[in-house]
């Protein structure tokens, strides 16, 4: 199985690693998506990752399309160019697996899920967080009951801001705060739930973001979901550059019968008869691209579906325009 | 100084913990102030606590407010009744020390405050929280600057639910969950921010509540603040019978230079060029209802002016009217 990588912005690393645990995929080409990107540091983490001997660049990511005529394309480029460049993967019969958001704005993404129905491909995306330990524990407890019926949720994105790339600084390219780094809170939602969002209302605001433009610093979304459930989003680039980690991941899920709280990469319950709160002993994380690949040679659905990754985009996207427009939008406005 | 007791279903004890420590004020008298109650306990709790050498009980309060004639009177009664009772104290010129919140509608809240301008007497309510050592604590330190400019705060109340009285379980008497539980986390964002209230969006939701009629049992809100600060709260009857306390009270106040947090009792702060995050040595604890004594007698303000009060019910109405009418509350929308 051969496979490309498209970019250099997103989590490419997602799909080296996998790489190195599925031999029968081969990383054989990888080409810049977005003006100015250099795919140098891609071959650099295949080299020492030991996955990069058949890779070879190119400067176009068209002509490597139609060159190399890969089974699997990674794309991880600037955000705003993610759906022009899936839109050429997708025509092409390929399968996708794309760094979130899916696109940067909903007429974008509706048009990417149209090409996606129409060309039948396998097509997954990069909420790498799914696959963690911690995550994928809280998860698998839920599952199991743990807190009975989801009643209410919270979670919470906080990243250092450091110094980031022009690409970051222009809504155009970026996208926003809440489609990047709060996309992740969003799907954790729907993931563990399993419902649909009903309304959200969110903010955000650009101040103290240090000169980074248009970037917004920090938002919160406020969702209701269906079967009455309620689920409020933080998201920030207000941990201070000293902090013992890049990021704060947690999500808070209080049920019927329990609470269950992911903090600090350790997973808390309380339920049941037993007093007090108690630690989780942690599953092994997983590779979110070997999910991918083992999808497509298998057809058995993998940890993120399609429908995933095009319905986490949408809620994301409705946020953000529900904080520019500052008013509570209905997911029944969708256009499609 | 004469002090009186009107109901028995609040935090009487903040009035007995109070008088202990100030030895200028007697407890005289108490009275139901709900159709009900009974002021047995208030009794057992104050010979229990050694103030109740004077204490004498009365069937109807405006006949003791009319015999007694006392400086200060404490109001902890059916929430739906705060407003009725509060209005016979302030219109005799009486310092009024009530349960949040101070009332259960807007129109009786706004009828309150211009009693309270009207007779120019003191008035506090039972925010207690803010005298807590944690919560002292965390915004002794948010004033000296630990966090720089707050840009984003999430707070949570989570109590048990245990099994409540009938007057819980009606909205006509309970006044909602926002306002009860929730009114103390909506006064922490004002509390420690020093802005206002610009929008509300919130919801609510009675499932789960295990026969407490219309209780509801879990709530959300998100507000946005003047100076682009936006904050959510996270409120449930959730937190399992088990847990080892009642309640799970926390907040998170994210600014341009630090993160602080208030959890399980404890303060945390990550900020400046110190590595990860530390605790804080906690202050000693205050007792709220001493502070509003010192405060009638020495003219000096307590941590919990009339204005809190005010605004704190307010904004706690607001959201619940956001919930209950499913839509985004503009402050502007204000009656006066």
């Amino acid at each position: 199985m051969k496979v490309c990588v498209i970019g250099a912005t997103g989590h490419i690393n997602y799909v080296i690693n996998g790489l190195k645990m599925v031999r029968q995929a081969r990383l054989v080409g990888a080409a810049p998506g977005s003006p100015g990107e250099s795919v140098e540091k891609v071959l650099m983490s295949a080299t020492r990752q030991g996955v990069a001997d058949e890779l070879r660049l190119y400067g176009d990511y068209r002509d490597m399309l139609d060159q190399v005529k890969p089974d699997v394309v990674a794309i991880a480029c600037h955000f705003g160019d993610h759906a022009k460049v899936a839109a050429e993967v997708l025509r092409r019969g390929i399968h996708l697996f794309i760094e979130k958001p899916l696109a940067t704005t909903l007429e974008d993404l509706y048009a990417m899920r149209e090409l996606h129905a129409r060309f039948g491909v396998q097509l997954s995306a990069m909420f790498g967080i799914r696959y963690t330990a911690p995550f994928l524990t809280a998860w698998q407890a839920v599952q199991e009951g743990a807190v009975g019926d989801i009643r209410l949720m919270h979670a919470q994105k906080s990243y250092k801001l450091g110094t980031r790339g022009p690409s970051f600084h222009r809504r155009e390219t970026y996208g926003g705060t809440i489609p990047w780094v709060g996309i992740h809170a969003i799907d954790w939602l729907r993931w563990f739930s399993g419902g649909t969002f009903e309304t959200v209302y969110a903010s955000h605001s650009t101040r103290s973001n240090r000169g980074h433009g248009e970037l917004e610093t920090t938002a919160a979304c406020h969702f209701t979901m269906s079967n009455d459930v309620m689920a409020t989003v933080s998201i920030d680039y207000l941990r201070p550059e000293h902090a013992d980690s890049h990021g704060d991941d947690r999500i808070r899920i209080a049920g019927s019968e329990g609470v269950l709280e992911v903090v600090g990469g350790r997973v808390w319950l309380t339920n049941g008869e037993q007093s007090g709160t108690r630690e989780l002993p942690l599953l092994p994380e997983e590779e979110i691209f070997a999910d991918f690949i083992r999808q497509i040679r298998s057809g058995a659905a993998g940890r993120v579906s399609a429908e995933d990754a095009f319905l986490s985009t949408e809620a994301c996207l409705m946020a953000r325009q529900s904080a520019d427009e500052r008013r509570l939008v209905h997911f029944s406005e969708r256009m499609i």
